[in-house]
């Protein structure tokens, strides 16, 4: 008969080169990561401390996500908007410049593919950023050959989430005080002692908090520790996504 | 300065529910998997013993590789054929019915998307076993809105390779000396004691071997012991796939 020990042995996650490095990983190795998963073929944080004190640092203060995993899709060209549309069942007419949206991609059954923040960066420069798929296997599809005049591709570009009570006050230190007028789903293009980001007041924690999209991989550990620093005085901590606070905060999980 | 310790902490790898766990997967804990990584959004044994021994193993005797990772997409119905022919450039016209071929799916660009083995199981009747992608959903994009009279899903197959250069006693052992007039590249319909499944001549190894897929993801535990008894006498191992022998076989690993 089968029997199971209190101890069975632990099985480990082999670190190589098939599955991708986000330009924050040796960040968080330094700052303590614990637990990797993966996540659209890249190593994924899951939590440093433990779980439970992941979560009363992002209810009471703040937190540092590394969440390159979140990759987009990006979508150019003088059919870009039209082509976004046809992607997502939800309407996009009303879909300002700088303006973000919460979207499902469905197929044509309308089953769900991904989950993504859209953002609109310009009239014609559109970012899906996905959930775990090979969403741009998708929309490779449905463009066709030739049919839409767009430009699709995955550029380099690596968010971070800086979420908790306390993220504005680190944000604002970081980005002056033109970040109080962000408001919920919108963001802007700007940069940080030169290292071109992108900022939305989005999050999936439940709290407030905001998304940092690196537009360049070199610079990656740079700006890591430049909000790790900014976030001091705020008791800030690395930790993965919640899955207490995004149960509490009653948002899917696909 | 940043110093490294001769003792890094090491992360480990977080079993949870986002990431597929395969029918044997319970089998591959048991009988002693160190390490995975994932593959296809599923946990993906790599070695049990060391991967020199597991490689000696496979160039000595014969090994057993939970490759359920390698998820089919299935095409079936009236135009099955032409739109399996339309995701690959490999001309499929002399590829007959219980052939495997090596092929390539690649974008409109030239790009390749994954690298699977072919199946054509009958007249209008394919798997592509695929390699680390989401080429579904490239297939569901291409395929468009009923431009084509076919089914495309994922079905309920789970891959084991038995692969080494005792490999065909084992499944001569299971199946019958039919076995033995399989010839490369060709496959077979077939059950074990039930157990529904297709036999192929086919590996990632190097060696002589032999893809069994599970056509009912109950039977995992059931099959995969039924393999290891049977491969008890020729000192079968249970392996992950050998970076080390596909190196030299000069293989390529996508």
């Amino acid at each position: 008969m089968a029997t199971r020990t209190n101890n069975p042995p632990k099985p480990h996650l082999g670190f190589g080169t098939r599955v991708r490095k986000s330009p924050y990983f040796e960040s968080t190795l330094k700052w303590g990561c614990k637990e990797y998963t993966t996540y659209n073929h890249m190593y994924f944080p899951v939590y440093y401390n433990t779980p439970e004190d992941d979560y009363w640092s992002l209810v009471n203060d703040v937190t540092l996500w590394d969440v390159a995993v979140e990759r987009q899709v990006e979508i150019t060209g003088p059919d870009a908007t039209k082509f976004t549309q046809i992607l997502t069942p939800r309407n996009l007419s009303d879909c300002e410049v700088t303006q973000c949206k919460y979207v499902l991609n469905t197929n044509y059954d309308g089953g769900i593919l991904s989950d993504p923040i859209l953002l609109r960066l310009a009239e014609n420069h559109w970012w899906y950023s996905i959930s775990d798929s090979d969403l741009l296997l998708w929309a490779m599809g449905v463009a066709g050959k030739g049919k839409y005049d767009i430009k699709l591709v995955e550029p380099d570009v690596s968010p971070l989430q800086v979420q908790g009570p306390k993220s504005r006050n680190v944000i604002v230190d970081l980005f002056g005080s033109w970040i109080n007028d962000l408001q919920y789903y919108w963001c802007k293009e700007t940069d940080l002692d030169g290292i071109p980001l992108v900022v939305s007041r989005t999050g999936w924690s439940g709290e407030i908090g905001y998304e940092v999209y690196l537009r360049d991989e070199k610079r990656g550990a740079d700006l890591y520790e430049k909000i790790m620093a900014a976030g001091e005085p705020y008791k800030i901590a690395p930790t993965g996504p919640s899955q207490i606070r995004r149960v509490e905060a009653g948002i899917f999980s696909y």
